[in-house]
């Protein structure tokens, strides 16, 4: 197994702009091969630069599609489902410029708390409907992606962030019923922690549709500062025959004063290098080890 | 250690009504000693009616109050502070007519995506004052709940239900600064599945402190259902003296279809008693197997 090991660039700094470019020698330095960056907005980056700072630092790139109520797949309103449609096919563009193969995120979009929406019931009618859109819409989408040689991979997320596709089963079930082979998953263990029996039984699940992974830990502290089990992590990874991209997206900080919103984006309070560094040896570690079983 | 085991009500039906007290012969059936209930408002319940069924059913009960926007003690707005201080006096009175020792919940407010709020920052200003109003409000209530026997068993939540106390490191350092025997903590492992290092630790950490438990899957479902490690829990809670209430909280259902939005409040599907019966019966029996290794 050769898996790339990678880090968020937002968690670093949001948003992460030219001027945080110098970053990108410090996380080769710290070990990794790749960075996820979130897809920027139109005039948001100079892509090429972008292109070239990546290069620069022989590092390369997976993004994530950045959806919300004003652009969803799953958007009761058409016109807003129009916008995720298009939004999703100008992120195939930015994967264009960029030379990325993966697109990752949400792609159904239906944003829950980061977008100020409180649980709500879901007609029966609107939830099938809401399939029907989501299905139609990624088809297309995957058709487009596959002309270009590139591939989505959508990614579950927590109860609290959609109520759309929050576990391993219905992300196997969309992919399935989109039925392209362009068209796959992303798995996040701090997302899995929450909504999975079982973080092992999960991956398996997902198999052969495992595009790209990240791993967090259940806290999304740095790795091996939570009760995540890597080690079982990484054995089912290898179970699967996963060989892809594993992002690192170590958000939360050593900062447990009472009344800090730990949900809210917050930078680095010092410099993480050292952490960077053992969280990536570790996982990669791991890995080799479990290699060596063979 | 001898615990009781407990039940939340609104795991059958929300609201609970009269019309739902025959679920209590049920519950008891299923082994549960107690039963936890929200705290009903003004005028939505008979009390003395519900106190009998309760005796008659042969349990008892702990209650958890529920603060919202229009009630919180951290609350910006003064009036808003004041509606959460008579809440929580209120709250005392239930208590005392239904012959409850323990009111439990996220006492301090605050709250994040029920009350359809996105995490937001909070200025270090803002963050001292609600401190400030929270540790004095809770001082007093504790001095009132002291003169009439009761507990004041505040719980830490997840980042994304408020972000005022969410690990039990936070808890401790509220409590410590109420500083009043009648107040300590109410810890959940499903919140702290998100949250600590270590469930263990954290445990440990709480030690004397607390006062309520709720054994809750990493998911919310059965006990059993997840990865949560009971053998280790249980062994924690022996070894921090704990010989308090447990509640089990199980709301999740087994309806994974997509698009069905897990965070929001739903019915069981079916009768549940196996289940009742069976996480009952898995709890209890861990709790008498770490008692038989002395």
């Amino acid at each position: 197994m050769k898996n790339a090991i990678g880090i968020i660039s937002m968690q670093y700094r949001r948003p992460f702009g030219v001027e945080h470019f110098d970053q990108f020698a410090r996380w080769k330095a710290a070990g990794y091969d790749f960075v996820e960056l979130l897809v920027p907005d139109p005039g948001e980056m100079d892509l090429p630069l972008l292109r070239r700072a990546l290069d620069d630092a022989g590092l390369f790139a997976v993004i994530t599609a950045r959806v919300n109520r004003e652009r969803s797949l799953t958007a009761d309103d058409g016109a807003v489902r129009q916008k995720g449609y298009d939004y999703l096919l100008y992120c195939l563009d930015v994967a264009k410029t960029l030379g990325v193969a993966i697109i990752g995120g949400p792609l159904y979009g239906s944003p829950l708390v980061f977008a100020g929406l409180a649980p709500h019931p879901v007609s029966e009618d609107l939830r099938q409907r809401r399939i029907d859109w989501c299905v139609s819409s990624l088809t297309s989408l995957g058709d487009e992606a596959a002309k270009a040689g590139l591939r989505l991979a959508i990614e579950p997320l927590n109860r609290y962030e959609t109520d759309f596709v929050n576990t391993v089963r219905q992300g196997v079930e969309l992919v399935a019923m989109v039925d392209r082979p362009s068209v796959g998953l992303t798995l996040d263990t701090f997302h899995m922690n929450m909504e999975e029996d079982d973080l092992c039984e999960a991956i398996g699940f997902a198999g052969r549709h495992l595009m790209h992974f990240q791993a967090n830990e259940n806290h999304r502290g740095y790795l091996g500062t939570g009760h995540v089990h890597w080690t079982s992590v990484v054995r089912a990874l290898g179970a699967a025959g996963y060989d892809g991209t594993i992002t690192l997206e170590p958000f939360r900080r050593r900062d447990d004063r009472i009344g800090v919103p730990f949900a809210q984006w917050r930078q680095p309070l010092h410099d993480e290098q050292a952490e960077y560094t053992a969280s990536c040896t570790m996982i990669r570690a791991l890995i080799d080890l479990n290699g060596s079983r063979k």
